[in-house]
């Protein structure tokens, strides 16, 4: 029954099918940080809702969250001797701003050459779209070798606020062997990437209250302290001049990097020079005493998100603002806590902030740092399909960025997940012009349909 | 010929009309920093204009500059043995930001007890509509005792940056015995106020370029320097442990505040409360060693204006910003100079600035701080008259702001200006619901008429 040969010549055969289809999923503005979108993120549920259908999912669901929903089905006929992969994905997207900067409409979807311009293209629509057009493949030639659970959500870029919950009240409609997460990204075109750890979250609000009003600076500079300065001054003190933060007690929980792993990062070719040509900046920073891909996965990191506060139209404005704005957030390893590092950030304000100022901080998304075992059945099952279709063994590494889903589902149900997935480090994600490189989509399909083969047990 | 008593009799029955004048010029939203607003400026330049022409003034004329026009005219029929006082006003406003905090529409003048709301009623709107009523006042009545010459100039919240360069080539049409400028107010409603010292401008914008385009936090924060961070560590250095700025030399060229002034300053009855009430905040900051009101008047300062950077919508998204900005300015004290003072940020940004961003500086305003001399005969003429109406002398004092025409005037003409006014601290100038004092509005149009009459010689 393995008509794994088939499977791969309908997906090669189908490929302009299953861009199609990313397209329309692309096209639904699903910014789930946005409440003028709520309609738009539920559309794009409900469409992921009939594709499953479509596909002949069973138990296909779509739950209400307190915001927005979790599409769940299974698919389980392969027997109780196989193992169950739940296959994860988020169709909601990052906001598009600043818009001015994209060359094409974030969600008019453009092909230009090898790439499909659009928000969530990447990120990770088409990482979702992937797995799905993979189990097309398999379903259009013959029975699924493996059982299958599918887990849905919709808020993964604000911090996946109501899946925790989720999964805790409903751990036996999830309950699976492993979960396929493919919301990783590769760390170039020609390596396939697996990442076992992942950074956590904790996102932070500061608001800094001057002045009862906007004050004129001529008559009133020199009397009170400027909420503008003051903000600068608090995120100035946030780290040394070693690049170390300095939240008190910040690195108390941290789990040193071994020498294992250090020794094996180090393999990689993933230099200083990778990072200048990604970022496009000709001299990097970071924490002392550590290499870049080092500061980027294994440590822990605080950066300022945005910044507001008074005029900031075209010209001059003499005003001493009444308040400030400053959207801080932490990049947590483990063993660290992201409520612990929310409690270690006020000890920090209560201890800088001056008397002159009041202030106000919100958590507004936490999620905790995660490492999986990578000497599991299935993880060798997806190491050896990446293998198979890139030519070369997989590389493991830890990521910088955050899913706290695979935390949530760790903690609650006691299940690993196979983080990988089709991204590449310069597809802009989170930011203007994302794209998505198709001639990686489409050996990544591939790719999938080799490991749901590979995890059958005989 | 001295009808001073028909005049003010004049005055006083008309308060209505008065009103209903500079409601009419409120109405006009003259805002000069916004290139969208060009034509209401213009608006207001033409609707002073035809008020000139209706009180009889001669050679009124519309001055085209690069930017906003001045608008200029005279009326010199009381003979060459009478000294001739060019009244000044400026006819823009601020921007209305934050539109939501106004409790009323910014350009819908509205009346609530004692006090006209709008942008513009008290800076300077209502100032210079206040020249204008006294003038009408005794021109209905009989012959003006003095002679005048007019100049409204449409660019005083943008730094008059077109202004010097008309003075300077129109002298001649300018040229007085003294300049009447009602742009200062006064301290308390009851105490009439004089300011001879003022303090310049220098309006910078900072922006701070990191990564090329916004990055992912997560996948690259470690490796960059978050130029948001940049611009606040820059900030937070601008001013030391004691509140004073530590631009290199920021202070080289400041003329020491003389024991007379800080007895003079000591004896006017605003302290910290005063202060505080009218910040609403409960403690004070400042550079140490000054009392409040030497620091506002006597003290340059340095102000951060705005900020912004990354995102700072709803919510959180999380990532590195490619750019930052901040509006930071100076205000400057005899004998600063704020091209000096431009060297000296740009000196301080070169030192400080690390490489691991590139930064940009402009100037977008400069004036230079400026004392004039309280003996003149006119500056005698006009203390009387106040004096006249408020039955106290006027207080001498330095202000905090910066009126660089008043700087201009004096280094291309050689003119004194008689710096008054009749708005209140707590107006809300350059703030949401910005207001004017009516029964303060009235007095200080009765005392202008006082002022020309006493100006006269015998």
């Amino acid at each position: 029954m393995d008509n794994r040969q088939s499977a791969l010549n309908f997906a090669e055969k189908n490929h302009k099918q299953f861009l199609s289809g990313l397209e329309d999923l692309v096209r639904i503005p699903s910014i789930s940080t946005d409440p003028d979108r709520a309609k738009d993120v539920l559309k794009a549920a409900e469409s992921l809702a009939e594709k499953l259908k479509k596909l002949g999912v069973e138990k296909v669901k779509i739950n209400p969250t307190k915001r927005h929903p979790i599409v769940t089905g299974e698919y389980l006929m392969a027997g109780s001797a196989q193992p169950t992969i739940l296959v994860y994905g988020h169709y909601d997207v990052q906001p598009v701003d600043p818009v001015e900067l994209w060359n094409s409409k974030p969600f008019e979807p453009k092909l230009n050459g090898d790439l499909l311009i659009g928000r969530g293209a990447s990120d990770m629509k088409g990482q979702l779209w992937a797995s799905l057009c993979a189990i097309e493949s398999i379903l259009h030639e013959g029975e699924f070798p493996v059982n299958l659970k599918f887990v849905f959500e919709g808020e993964e870029e604000i911090g996946s606020l109501n899946f925790p919950e989720f999964v805790e009240n409903n751990k036996e409609l999830l309950r699976s062997t492993v979960c396929l997460n493919p919301d990783a990204g590769m760390i170039d075109a020609k390596t396939p990437t697996m990442v076992y750890g992942l950074r956590g979250l904790a996102y932070f609000e500061l608001k800094v209250y001057g002045p009862a009003h906007d004050l004129h600076s001529g008559s009133f500079g020199g009397v009170v302290h400027n909420p503008a300065q003051v903000v600068a001054e608090l995120i100035a003190g946030m780290h040394d001049a070693f690049g170390r933060v300095t939240l008190p007690g910040f690195y108390n929980s941290v789990r040193p990097l071994s020498r294992e792993e250090r020794k094996e990062m180090a393999r990689l070719n993933i230099g200083d020079e990778f990072y200048k040509n990604q970022t496009g900046v000709s001299v990097l920073w970071g924490e002392k005493g550590y290499t870049s891909l080092e500061r980027t996965g294994g440590r822990p990191t605080l950066e300022v998100n945005g910044l507001l506060s008074g005029f900031t139209g075209e010209g001059a404005k003499t005003v001493i603002p009444t308040w400030s704005m400053a959207k801080i957030s932490t990049r947590l390893v483990p063993d660290q806590d992201p409520n612990e590092v929310h409690q270690k950030m006020i000890a920090y304000l209560n201890k800088k902030a001056p008397k002159t100022v009041r202030w106000e901080l919100k958590l507004l998304s936490a999620g905790y740092p995660s490492i999986s075992d990578i000497k599991s059945g299935e993880s060798q099952a997806l190491a050896q399909a990446l293998e198979t279709v890139w030519g070369i063994k997989p590389i493991y590494k830890r990521e910088g960025g955050s899913i706290s889903v695979v935390a949530d589902l760790q903690k609650s149900i006691g299940m690993d997940s196979l983080l990988t997935g089709f991204g590449l480090p310069d597809d802009n994600i989170h930011a203007p012009n994302e794209h998505l490189h198709l001639p990686t989509w489409y050996k990544g399909i591939e790719a999938l349909i080799h490991f749901f083969y590979n995890a059958r047990k005989n």
